[in-house]
């Protein structure tokens, strides 16, 4: 009953197959194999960009901070939401990555609306020099609070970026889980919609770790390369991160892994909501935030459910505490039945 | 005959299995993990340092700066070799991360003398404020010129960096090849040699990606766990990390592979000697640098040996010309026979 | 009738003579002359603190980010209010000396509460290496909306700072305006209210350019001289500086020139009240924020009133706009008389 | 006899009178006020370059970091001499206001020469993105062992540089001193010979703390603005920035303070030379640089004069040491031919 994250599952067999697969005598490094070049040239079909710069990189940080730095001078700062990722737990990597961005906090909710993001942007601007430039949009998709962007949304709010030529990074760490639960494609989800650089995150959806990083227009991507060898992030045996996004890309296995978890998380939603809790988020991909009184949450971890209450550390028993519950891949349906049992008994 | 890096090789089976084997339910992760803790105190143990500050990181510049970035402030120099990969194939890393430091190059070889070092860190004293404050001294063993240092060799350039109150890193990206070479102990090619920070390398010698540091008074630890969170270089699924650890300190591994490859090389000096060549390094464990004239070179490189010259990139013909063969654990005796063959017919 | 800032006047004849008194022969450069050094022992006995580390540097920022990177690893984050200028008028110098700490908002006011402080310190240490570790609290006396805090209101913070071991600095530009509003002594409104690294301001107040600060703690100031070379902010000629501030201690020049800053803001209060107008700062000492329709600013401004409206650019012409006036000491009774009179008769 | 260094002489009185005149009534600041664009249009007329983007900042070291910054990625590469400024005597500040990037140091002597420029520009694409990008090539005019470039000198360098793309900063600390000796205008010394981004100093030739950048092409000053008020080094009463150059520039003062520099050094040089001994650098303007016997240097030092040896700290009494003898405008007749009397009596 473990849904304290989904960065704490296994891989698929699929996986270990094909970085045995790949084991196999020597090839060059850092990125110069045909392993690399071959799932660069699938990452852009799938995406339907054939001309989009690829680069694999081993976290989720380094993905949007590589990102961030390539597109944001250091005397610019970036816009994201209050609770974005690349705000409360990165540990200062978008400041460093981009030698000082500052970073403007945009609305009080995990997703930035047109209007907050006009107003943040406009607000940058009064102050001239003595102020930051302004810098790209971040958007998080699915956000950190569970919810999923309809495509009109992130197009309504691309639309605001590009009014004020400003570029807009995508931070897809569950972008798989978004776009199966949106029935979108990755283009639809990314370019389309007025991305220009995504991230297709691999680690939370089933592989190692390994993220790919698309910049649709390669003008875009100067200095990216060498930002990622400068940050300690360029594999020297990169065919073992090609390896993984190749069983990724192979039969898309990246939608199967996502429809699964995807599948346990409405299994979820579903059976805490006959329970009569509340569901705080209602654009659920594979992330639900529910409420409980902490008592109950107390007996249902002491049962052995793995998971993290959110918000104050403290409270009083009786008092609702909100708690998230992550499924990646690999759980489950009786896992998620021995859960919402579990809950049901201490609540009753 | 694929002699061109350490870096293009297969990973031994047993690093698969530990993979597959860590493969298993959900753990917590970041380095929370029993596997990681287990192999924490594994290290701990090899290196006889039940004290020390254990990290595990993905890539051996990864290594090298963070444990740069935690030792030197951003007002001081680094002193390291002229051919130091710090300086030379890090990309401004080690300057990144640091937040500025510099790096002062000491002497003209690959090892730094004693006499050297003093005469470059007293050197540095003499502008005040107008010039970096002294920071660590950086140490490759073995070198990246093919050479390993003695333990009085070390010990040596510890006391002089000692001396005047600076801690030593140990760039060991091959550190095993230099201690089989040596016969040496962990222990006494690191801390007993007056070493403070030593990188342990794994990814050159047989694991797919991972390098542990060793920081052994754990007062000098300050920072690096954070710092390398803010390098985006903490990963998430750490078990994975941990699992190559796991695999590469099992039966001492770590010292079979070196073995293996520095005995194809001693193998690779034998022969090339035999046929009267002149080889460059002395001190040589798994990297040999030899002379021979570019005609030659190409007829070897065009019946499908891969290896690099080394120097300017053109030049007549029969003039000689320097290249170096590296040998990972997977180079196989007829491999470095055939290659030889090869030479013989060249040469003739 | 320029009330737009204090950065915009003249220097008072003192200053002028100092610099020509200083304006003898040959000195050597770089803060080592004698009177670099008379002024730093008469700084450390105007504070009462003969251990003090006293530096020149020439502008408020400098200030403000040499202190806060010799206090602040760049992994941590500094707590400020969030319309702190280090926050909104540096244009990420902070982050930038810093090497990338971020700023953590505390509260929503210019000044902040304790228990709001205590609220956001201890929010930051709720996730563990992912979010940055907590570091200098950071205090601006007078505000930047106008208002003086209470010694004890400084103590009450400073308190909470180093129940958590935090250091706290003191954001000086108008320092004197306050001390002087508070009929404190320097001592008191510093280091004896808490605050570790103080700021006293001395070009907002009259000077042309110089501030110093004054880290109380000989031991925190380690590394401050390097990072102010390496800031480009170390004067050569640096008897200039110290001739500055030898002018403004001279028979404490810089409390006079405070209490005429101040006398002419209580002029204009005063004179504003009685006019039926708001003032929105109830602390003030050289800046009052006040309260009057568009339409009437306009009509102030097309007179010859030199000053800023705050907030939004744009609104209806008969809705309240907020409007800042700083006086610095060159100000004439004559100017805020007629003043007065002009906003007397554009709201009539 | 003061002959230590250029930046420890007074201003001529013009430099007084010229911030006397501007210390009047209330004016915008950071650079938006008359004086300083007048300045700005004057110091356009003085290069010939009416499309300049032209600023002021307080020292030396900020002139050069902030053109480099501006000119440089993080991951990039300064090339510039062995004993130049940036990287002698700035404490890490170009590595700082690059974000981290090195600089490459080329040939052995204070003046690069083409064929060592290109093949240190060369060296740099051998590794690919191991390495950094080829940056900007810095060159010091005159250079930091007293020697001046000729026009023909520097338009070669600068020609190599332009081959690959690269722009060209010159530091011109001592501009004023070369320019004079060769004769030159501004123009001819600097854009007319590929000079891309010039520093055109003011401290060590009479000024009290002002240096002027010209970027020739407005298109390479993107972000310079925000660069400087980032660094701490937009003065915000810069008024008295623009009064100095106004002093600087009224009646070519900076010619005539150079000329009488360069005059005393010549009288210096003459003098020297008549008592047999030698003087190192052979292209002087206002520095020389000339061998004595330690023993001889101590009398000298002993009756008075003020000047620093050069190299090794200590060695034998009659061995031959290098001091270096700097004439600032301020030096007069009298106090050379007394420095030359002393010399004549410690060489007896």
């Amino acid at each position: 009953m473990f849904f304290a994250s989904d960065n704490s599952g296994p891989v698929p067999p699929q996986v270990l197959e094909a970085l045995a697969r790949a084991n196999d005598g020597h090839v060059a490094g850092y990125g110069d194999d045909a392993l690399t070049r071959d799932v660069t040239e699938r990452l852009r079909a799938l995406f339907e960009a054939p001309e989009a710069a690829v680069y694999l990189v081993p976290t989720g940080t380094a993905a949007n901070v590589l990102a961030l730095a390539t597109l944001c001078p250091p005397y610019a700062t970036v816009f994201c939401s209050p609770v974005a990722h690349i705000h409360e737990d990165e540990c200062n990597a978008p400041e460093f990555f981009t030698g000082g961005a500052k970073l403007t906090l945009v609305g009080n909710s995990d997703r930035m609306t047109p209007d907050a993001l006009r107003a943040a942007i406009e607000a940058e601007e009064s102050r001239g020099v003595h102020g930051p430039e302004r810098g790209p949009v971040s958007i998080t998709q699915l956000t950190e609070r569970g919810n999923v962007y309809s495509l009109d949304e992130i197009r309504a709010l691309a639309d605001v970026a590009h009014d004020y030529g400003l570029p807009v990074h995508l931070d897809g760490a569950r972008f798989a889980n978004a776009a199966v639960k949106l029935g979108a494609t990755p283009a639809e989800m990314s370019w389309k919609a007025g991305v220009d650089v995504c991230v297709f995150g691999g680690t939370k959806n089933g592989l190692m770790g390994v993220e790919a990083v698309l910049i649709f227009d390669p003008e875009k991507a100067r200095g990216f390369e060498r930002r990622r060898k400068r940050g300690a992030l360029l594999f020297s045996k990169h065919r073992y991160l090609a390896a993984q996004m190749d069983a990724y890309l192979q039969d898309d296995l990246w939608r199967d892994l996502a429809e699964r978890a995807n599948a346990r998380c409405d299994q979820l939603v579903q059976g805490l909501k006959g329970l009569g809790l509340t569901v705080a988020n209602d654009r659920h991909a594979n992330i639900v935030f529910f409420e409980m009184s902490r008592a109950a949450h107390r007996k249902v971890q002491a049962a052995g459910a793995v998971y993290s209450l959110w918000g104050a550390a403290e409270g009083p028993d009786d008092a609702p505490a909100l708690a998230r519950l992550v499924c990646d891949w690999s759980v489950t349906p009786e896992a998620v039945t021995a859960f919402l049992d579990t809950v049901a008994d201490a609540i009753a």
